[in-house]
C-alpha cells in the first residue's frame, strides 16, 4: 500500500505532495481562490453550488488565468456542485465546454440521484475526474458501487453542510473507510483515492490525516480567511477572531431555516459559528421573530446575526493570507511534522 | 519544542515511546488491566471511579503483581477518580499508603473542587503525578492555573463520560491547547505534558494524535476488548462486532438516567453504543417504561438494552487481545505509520 496519490498525479500532473485540496465552498470559493490553490500545487475547487449561471464566465476567467488558449486543454481546477438543487444538463454543458479537471459531487437528494449524475458525467464528459463527498462508512460503502475516482471523507468537525445525525470525526471515518476499501481493492476493483476533510487547518491536521490513511487533505475553513475568498470581510474577520472552535461552532439547520436555504434535504445540516441568532433560539426566541431580526441584520450587514459556516478548527485560523501561501505553508508544515515525528519516534 | 515526554520518563521510567496510556474506565479498567498496560511499557490506569472501598485490595494485588516488597517503592500504575462523587480523604489515604505513580482526576462538580483535590494531593501525597482530563480549550485554560503534571485532552469521539454540549474532536482540541500552552510555557511556567484521548484505536490514530502535537495517547474503547478488561463478555463482543462507530454510538444522558447513575452533574454526558434502549427512546417510549425494561434486561443480562459506553472508534476494534499485546501492537503500528509517512512525504 502506498499513500502517494499515484493515480491522482496522472490526472493532476501539477500537484505536489502532501496533496492539499480546497473545498468548493458556496459563496466563498470563487474561481480565483481555486486558481491560486492549483497554482500552488494543490487542487483548487470553485464552488458554484447549485447556481450554474455564473459558471461559464468563471471558468472562462480561470482558463485565462492559466493562459489556456487551446480549448482541448484541461483546466487545472475542479468545480463542486450540490446535487439536490443543481440542474444536471447545464452542468454537463459546462463540463464539456470548459473542461475542468474534476467535478466534486455532494448532497444528492438520494442515492439514485448520485448514480444518475455519475453515469451522466461518465458519458458526457469522460475526461473529468469524479469526486464524491461522503460522511459515514455506510455512505462510502454505497458510493463505491459507482465508478468514482476520489472519495472525500468528511468528518463531523467540518464546517458547512454535511450529513446530519450521529457522526464522528476523521479519526474514525478515515481508517474505517480505508479498511473497507482495502478489502474491496483486494478483490480486483479499481483503487480509490481517499481524502480527509473536516478539522484540518494547518500542517498538524494534515499530517494527522495522512497518518490516518488519507492520501491528501481538504482545507475549507482555513481558506475562508484567504485573500481570494469571496467571504465578506466581516466573516473572514470572525474566522480569524474565533477561539475554542469545538464549543464555538454548532451543527444546526437553524441558520438554513432563517437565511432562506431551508430547502436543503432533511438529511443534511451545517456547522457554523455560534452567534446571536443561535443563542436567541436557544433562549426561546420564536423562529418568526428571529427571522425578522435575521433579515434586518442582512440589510444592516450585522454579522453578529448572519450565518458564518465554519468548522471546529476555526479557532486555529490566525490570519488572512493569500490562498497560495496557505497551501504552501500547510504543505511545508505537514512535512516538518512528519520529519519531527520521524526523529522522535522512528 | 520536543514531543518526547521527557518529564514523564523521569516519573515513569519504564515507559516506551510512543507512549500509550490506558484510560481509567469505571467497571472496565481493573487493576489487572492497568498492570498489563504498564508492564508493556505504557501507563496503565485502574478506574475505581468513586468507589474507594475496593481500592486498597486492588492496589495491594497490583503491588504483588509487580513483586514490590518495599512499601516506599512507587507502584507503576495510576488510579482514576471521578471527583463529583469520590470521597477525598479516603483517596488521600490510599495514595499515601499504596503509592500509585499517578492519579487521574476527572469530572469535578465545579472548578473549586478540582482545585481542592489538586492542593490536597500535592500536600498529602507529593510524589503522585497529577493528571487532569479536560474536554475544551476553556477547561484547559482553567486547569493550567493549577499545578498539574499531565493534561489529558479528551475529544468528542471518546467513549464514556465527558463534558456535554458542543464539542469537536482531538483534531482541533489538541492543536488549540498546545498553542495555548506554548504561549504560557514561553512565560516561564512549568511545561505540561499533553495526551490525546478520544477516537484512538490503533497505530493510525496514535500517529495522528502525535502529529497533532500530543506527547502520548490514551486508549479506552480498544481496551474494553482486552482479555483483562472487566467488561462483561457480551459488552466485549458488542465492541468487537460494532461497525460505523460515528453513527453507531451516541452522546447522551439517557443511559445514565436509566441505569441509576443519573446523579452525574449536569455538565457531563456519555458516549455509548446505540441500542434498543436508545432507539425506543427516540421512538417515543416513556422514560418510566424504558426504565422498567432496562431493569428487566439487567436481570436477564440482555445486552441489547444495557449500557455499553464506547467511542466512535468502536468500529475499528476487530478482536479481543491481551492488553499488553494491544499496547505493543499500537506502539509498533504507530512507528510503522510514522516511518511510512517519512518515506512518502519527507
Amino acid at each position: 500500500m502506498t499513500s502517494r496519490p499515484a493515480a491522482l498525479s496522472q490526472t493532476f500532473p501539477w500537484i505536489k505532495t502532501p496533496l492539499i485540496v480546497s473545498a468548493p465552498m458556496r459563496l466563498v470559493s470563487g474561481h480565483q481562490l481555486a486558481v491560486e490553490v492549483s497554482k500552488a500545487g494543490g487542487i483548487g475547487f470553485y464552488g458554484p453550488g447549485y447556481d450554474v449561471d455564473p459558471v461559464p464566465g468563471a471558468l472562462r476567467a480561470a482558463r485565462e488565468a492559466f493562459a489556456l488558449s487551446d480549448p482541448a486543454e484541461v483546466l487545472p481546477i475542479g468545480v463542486g456542485f450540490l446535487l439536490w438543487k443543481a440542474p444536471l444538463e447545464p452542468v454537463l454543458d459546462v463540463l464539456r465546454t470548459y473542461r475542468p479537471a474534476a467535478v466534486w459531487l455532494f448532497a444528492p437528494k438520494d442515492e439514485s440521484q448520485m448514480q444518475e449524475w455519475v453515469y451522466a458525467i461518465k458519458s458526457n464528459a469522460p475526461g473529468v475526474s469524479i469526486w464524491a463527498q461522503v460522511g459515514s462508512l455506510a455512505e462510502a460503502q454505497s458510493i463505491v458501487q459507482l465508478d468514482v475516482d476520489v472519495l472525500v471523507l468528511q468528518g463531523g468537525d467540518a464546517g458547512g453542510h454535511g450529513i446530519s445525525g450521529r457522526r464522528g470525526s476523521v479519526m474514525q471515518l478515515v481508517p474505517e473507510v480505508v479498511d473497507m476499501l482495502g478489502q474491496r481493492d483486494g478483490r480486483g476493483n479499481k483503487p480509490l483515492t481517499v481524502l480527509a476533510a473536516g478539522g484540518i487547518i494547518d500542517g498538524r491536521g494534515a499530517a494527522a490525516a495522512l497518518g490516518l490513511g488519507a492520501q491528501g487533505v481538504v482545507l475549507g475553513t482555513r481558506l475562508i480567511a484567504s485573500t481570494e475568498s469571496e467571504a465578506h470581510a466581516r466573516f473572514r474577520g470572525a474566522v480569524v477572531g474565533a477561539r475554542d472552535g469545538g464549543s464555538g461552532t454548532v451543527r444546526t439547520r437553524l441558520y438554513d431555516e432563517l437565511r432562506g436555504t431551508g430547502d436543503w434535504p432533511e438529511q443534511y445540516d451545517g456547522r457554523a459559528i455560534v452567534n446571536d441568532t443561535f443563542q436567541d433560539d436557544v433562549g426561546g426566541l420564536s423562529k418568526l421573530r428571529n427571522k425578522e431580526l435575521y433579515d434586518k441584520a442582512r440589510e444592516a450587514e450585522d454579522w453578529n446575526r448572519l450565518t458564518m459556516f465554519a468548522g471546529t478548527g476555526v479557532g486555529l485560523v490566525k490570519e488572512v493570507l493569500p490562498a497560495g501561501e496557505i497551501v504552501e505553508e500547510v504543505r511545508r508544515e505537514a512535512v516538518e511534522v512528519i520529519e519531527r515525528l520521524g526523529k522522535v519516534y522512528a
